[in-house]
């Protein structure tokens, strides 16, 4: 099974990102062929700042090559080192219906919420049909937000192979619900746009503020208390240890559950948990060119596959003269 | 001075596009350095052939070689042979304003002929601005209905200058109106569209068939025509020598002008004007693996331009990590 899975080159990764794509993706290295990378060529639709989008596309892949992403173990690259990419883009947006684009929501949305209306955010779901298609991605877990993108992307592919015979593979989404089910600080789901994120490589005094501002009700420590609507309750139940979430349950139902007490716990648990990850970025960050080199190698394993379907698919439309 | 000119690679040449664009491109060959491409790329969003485009390409190709246009003095080449191109519009359309497209003729004109609405008809005029920002054309020598395309390259070239610096040219039209002078067999612009063209390359009996068929109107031999509104004779003006032209001319004027007569002899001063270019033609029809071996060189002298080009802009958004 060949799975693909985009990453966004902006800003801090959250505990809300791990759960939900990154450890799904950790555990599709083992069982699937993955085709993971940065995409900065859709990030310039939001990113205009030279800097910015550069470092973020480093800092990007130091985290997930810190948190366990082995580029041995699937094909890891930077969207751009690809630029086939762009010009089977191209291709694909000449048989494109402009209704198809024109009714995306995500497109409508982003405008709403006062991005600029670009021609380059309208055409974003054309260029994320063609990282699919190029690299004959059969599975593509997405977020809800995403599912639509995904269609557009299977649209594509069929009308493709309807006109010119069977090039592409049609890609089936693997929508990933776990993403939603992780709060953030304030209870709603965990997102940069809510500022209710826990990064994971907060400095210990960063984490410890953010932990200790999960929101929780003011019912006093010997009452009686519902786990199931407490989000601090939530992200505790991610990191402890099975015993131990026992018997914190035991104080919610019956109880005695202290929050501050549980939240410093939570504190140290999450000190653990990313401990290893911690000490590999800062080896990652110590010698950015390590991290330089795996994405070079990367690019080159994804290009020889890339150049195969282009290949065919400049023969099937006629760019072989 | 840069120049740069876009060919399309769809259908016989006709001598309404040799005296608009050929003669003044094989003019700027001489007096500036001239980029001239075939725009297979722009051909997908009205050509979904493959056997059509692909062909329709090599015969573009041969047909400007055997026109005069010269490797050696120029840069010649197939537009999907530098993919930088492809690359470059995605940059550029991250920073084009859908307003902008939104308000392009062109699309909506081709939508009302009945061309299918596709995102690549949408997007034909950022792939524009690619073609001619990826070389620094200083001119682009469009017709009329293209002038608004060269306007959207303008703006992006300023906005793109503005946001990240001082990087691209901004071209300035050249608006060529020789073009539109040149009247067709039934006296209205000699346009395929109408399908009043004379073919450049027709057979000598398809070419009698054509000149044949000018339309002139009903006035006996002996009386007085105007010649400034006879298309027949706006033609002929085109091929015939000085001397002869005046005796013509005369002829209108004081009565004794025989349209048939007019006729046959601008058939023989049509077939000895493009005799030279029909015969190395045939040449090169013969052997296309020089034609193709022409064009692949051609790529790689475009493709040093465009790879400078690019990697500049790569650097500026901030592609380079």
């Amino acid at each position: 099974m060949r799975i693909l899975s985009g990453i966004q080159p902006s800003g801090q990764l959250h505990i809300g990102n791990y759960f939900g794509m990154m450890r799904s993706m950790i555990a599709n290295m083992d069982s699937s062929e993955l085709y993971a990378f940065i995409v900065d060529l859709h990030a310039l639709t939001s990113v205009q700042d030279r800097e910015r989008l550069s470092r973020g596309t480093l800092e990007a892949a130091t985290d997930f090559l810190a948190l366990g992403l082995d580029p041995e173990r699937c094909t890891f690259w930077v969207q751009s080192d690809v630029p086939e990419v762009t010009e089977l883009a191209w291709v694909l947006s000449t048989l494109t219906p402009m209704g198809l684009l024109e009714r995306c929501h995500s497109y409508k949305d982003k405008v709403a919420k006062g991005i600029v209306p670009s021609h380059g955010l309208f055409a974003y779901p054309v260029l994320m049909a063609a990282d699919i298609l190029l690299f004959q991605a059969e599975r593509v877990p997405v977020g809800k937000d995403q599912k639509q993108h995904l269609e557009v992307a299977r649209d594509i592919a069929i009308k493709f192979n309807n006109t010119f015979g069977e090039t592409f593979v049609v890609p089936e989404p693997v929508i990933d619900d776990s993403l939603a089910t992780i709060p953030g600080l304030d209870g709603q789901k965990m997102s940069k746009s809510y500022g209710n994120t826990i990064p994971i490589f907060a400095s210990e005094k960063e984490l410890k503020k953010k932990v200790m501002a999960i929101v929780t009700d003011a019912t006093p420590v010997e009452a009686v208390k519902d786990p199931d609507n407490c989000n601090l309750y939530s992200l505790f139940k991610l990191f402890a240890p099975k015993d131990r979430l026992t018997e914190v349950h035991g104080l919610y139902v019956n109880g005695g559950a202290m929050y501050g007490k549980i939240k410093l716990e939570l504190l140290d648990l999450l000190w653990e948990y990313f401990r290893e990850p911690r000490e590999k970025r800062a080896q990652l960050l110590a010698d950015p060119g390590q991290v330089r080199e795996i994405l070079q190698r990367g690019a080159v394993k994804a290009r020889e596959k890339a150049v195969v379907t282009l290949d065919l698919v400049r023969d099937r439309v006629g760019l072989k003269y």
